[in-house]
């Protein structure tokens, strides 16, 4: 189960990714999105058989993976209604203008088209929602692209039956052979990753791991865009008066987000700022020693849990609040800020930092020190605080990809205007989403043809709108016909 | 006015821009549209003096450089537009759902923000519309950002002008200081490339140049996105039925367009396809015999050109058919898929090759020998050739990023659905576009705010639209206002 692709296996994957991108890039719109609802259909009659195998492979609860099971289903039916709709195409239409200045204007349509086979890298932490179905897959498919999974060895046999459920519910809707493969090994990957090909990459993983790809990919003799995920602290700055008007609600909210799956989010709020006297740290501390102990996803995550909050813990100024199933330490800004870099890394597992501000100005320097991250969290009260956070809002906007109020970062809504990124080093490839309806763009280019006539041009972008998609024509979106 | 910028003009630049970047990404989208307004109206004003300057500096005819500068300013009043039209923000609004499975959904709200300041490469060829006052400034000037200008040394004393003209009007009109500077010297460049403070950068220019700033770029301890146009071949492939319609037309067209310049478009035809027997030879040896020798931007071009000229000659297979002003040479398809390395690379200036191919099935392996290209183009007739165009219409739409039928690839119109750029090497980055409204998305990443209330959001994303923009709505584009 856990072997390595051989070269012929990985060869034979490649073929067959090639072989599939011409008809995929040629399949109506609203045919993929029926090809794309089959596997959300199919994920969703196998739950039974793979949430248990689940189960044994990550050590996570049933109710945890059987709602990743629904998000990620939940997220394929999202990516096929946007087909449909057909804002995921981006038509727009210019109409030819001879009075056009300075020189007359041809007709232009455009739309995007996918880059062809895409190798998506496996997370660990969510077997289903970041794994073989997870979203850089289902994002892939409804831009058109065949996808090679290189699959986490975290949980090798789910990876294994994930695919076989998916491949078999494409055949049976009349996808093309080699729209979705799998491949297992390191070193695959990477031969997989250099291979002429492959034309995208998305990656969820470490910071290391995803720094080494990204730069193999960018590398190549034909660079290729690679869209990494990778660490964020998530910090959550807490005003006085948050502390005054829900300071209990906001100790158990905090140590309940940071402790979500073992503490094995990207999203897991790393740091806690709260006021100097802020009165909390035995609600906090009683919280905390009320999570049980848990095994985490596998024995590398655990070893590196256990060696990071070694480190943590012999940090000059980090003090141990509490101990147990969940870690919580304490420090100061005035400690964070004189050694930011030692305590300013990302630590994978339940553990976190309170952090005490002495004024807002302290506050304000403590978000400075952070470079980006995928979530910012700012607990507020909305008549006290409207100028302070006028004033912080902008600096976290500046190092965050989503910024929340009076909310958890764990938990990410999967939606329309969802964005899940951040500035770099959160996420290789900010401008981008692994998350929402956008996330299909990265494996999209656009493509406009000038004055060609109705009749050779891609079917969405005819004069009569055959399928009523949504189209930008002459500046204004229409589902209407165009005349020339 | 050729000397290098000095190290601490270099800091102070970079200085200037980091600080200007917060108040530009606080500015009004509206008010920034009327800053970039105010550089277009600068620009008109200023053509009487620039163009003379420009023609000094490029050799190239007053109309062509007068018809840049109203293109440039053109562009960035369409940019302005798109800013208070709100597209250009990609403002996407989703209210709670509380009753949402598997869990309920805050109210998310994601916008576009700039980037940070950005350092442009600037072309030679286009001395204002790829130059300092070009796409790649409008675009990230719209999206909010500083722009750096690394000036093209081509044209230093027009960079310099420029430059003076819209920072004077960005400067009346209210911008923040640093909001535009200009550094000249190809180190000066690389040196910027590698701060901190630049967090993307665009190039026009040759595919070695582009490389190694593409890896400078991506390979620094933060990487950052690089946008490059680099080289295009830009084939024609013509239809027997084409020929017969109006071999005569296509002929003179084409000269017409591969002569444009100069030849030092980076949309000139570099290959003309045309079936065995056309009978046109006269025709294109006629009318490249009457295109007039001209001077070439500058020395290093004309350089360049000369020598690319005698290696193309010297290849085996390829003839010369007319000699003068422009170069035509000749050859066929055979010879070209004998030895595709030699012949498909791109001399920059009037040069072009008229293959001759025998079959459809030769031209059909002719389209299949390009790799990725800005352009290109179709000559066919709608009635005749219906079932060849919908063979060879994909397989020109997976190498370039602009598709044309019966026009020419030389002029690049300004508009929401023009995409210039193409796959590698055409570009770096083939999933943007250097012109064209969605351009300043190269510039902009995904913020989305989370149960944000409505008082300390931007106003673009507050629940009354005050600005009256285009936003998508719990999946539908309106101007309406939200309820939550």
């Amino acid at each position: 189960m856990t072997t390595d692709t051989t070269p012929a296996e990985l060869e034979q994957a490649l073929t067959d990714a090639a072989d599939a991108a011409g008809p995929l890039a040629a399949s109506e719109p609203a045919v993929r999105a029926g090809w794309i609802r089959a596997v959300a259909d199919a994920l969703d009659a196998a739950a039974d058989e793979l949430v248990p195998i689940a189960m044994r492979e990550s050590a996570l609860p049933e109710p945890r993976l059987r709602g990743e099971v629904g998000r990620s289903s939940g997220q394929l039916r999202m990516f096929a209604d946007a087909l449909e709709e057909g804002s995921l195409l981006e038509v727009i239409i210019d109409t030819a203008d001879p009075q056009a200045k300075p020189v007359p204007r041809p007709d232009l349509r455009r739309l995007l088209v996918p880059l062809g086979p895409v190798l998506v890298f496996a997370a660990s932490n969510f077997p289903f929602a970041f794994s073989v179905c997870g979203g850089d897959t289902a994002s892939a498919l409804a831009a058109g692209c065949p996808v090679i999974v290189k699959a986490h060895p975290g949980h090798p046999e789910l990876s294994v039956r994930t695919a076989e459920v998916m491949i078999e519910a494409l055949r049976v809707a009349g996808a093309p052979a080699g729209t979705l493969g799998l491949i297992q090994g390191y070193d695959v990957g990477v031969t997989a990753l250099k291979d002429p090909r492959i034309t995208a990459a998305g990656f969820t993983g470490s910071v290391p791991a995803g720094k080494a790809l990204h730069e193999i990919a960018v590398t190549r003799p034909e660079p290729i865009p690679f869209y990494g995920e990778l660490g964020s602290l998530n910090p959550v700055f807490v005003t006085q008066a948050a502390v005054d008007a829900r300071g209990n609600d906001i100790a158990t909210g905090y140590v309940g987000s940071f402790t979500l799956g073992v503490g094995q989010f990207c999203t897991k709020p790393g740091l806690l700022f709260l006021p100097a006297g802020h009165g909390l740290e035995d609600k906090l501390v009683e919280a905390a020693g009320g999570v049980a102990e848990a095994p985490m996803l596998n024995d590398r995550i655990a070893e590196g849990f256990s060696s990071g909050l070694d480190r943590l813990r012999k940090i000059d100024g980090i003090r141990v609040l509490s101990d147990g199933g969940a870690t919580l330490l304490g420090t100061t800004v005035t400690e964070l800020l004189a050694r930011p870099e030692e305590i300013l890394e990302e630590c994978f597992g339940p553990v976190s930092i309170v952090v005490e501000y002495s004024s807002t100005d302290e506050l304000q320097a403590a978000v400075e020190a952070f470079e980006g991250n995928l979530t910012a969290t700012l607990q507020a009260e909305e008549s006290a605080d409207a100028e302070l956070a006028g004033k912080l809002l902008p600096l976290l906007t500046a190092r965050a990809g989503r910024v929340l109020w009076n909310g958890w970062p764990t938990g990410v809504a999967v939606s329309w205007a969802q964005h899940h990124g951040g500035p770099f080093p959160s996420s290789v490839g900010s401008i981008h989403t692994s998350v929402g309806v956008t996330a299909a763009r990265r494996f999209q280019r656009p493509v406009a043809y000038q004055d060609t006539p109705d009749v050779v041009l891609p079917a969405v972008l005819r004069d009569g709108n055959p399928a009523g998609i949504s189209r930008r024509v002459n500046g204004t979106v229409t589902t209407g016909e165009v005349s020339r």
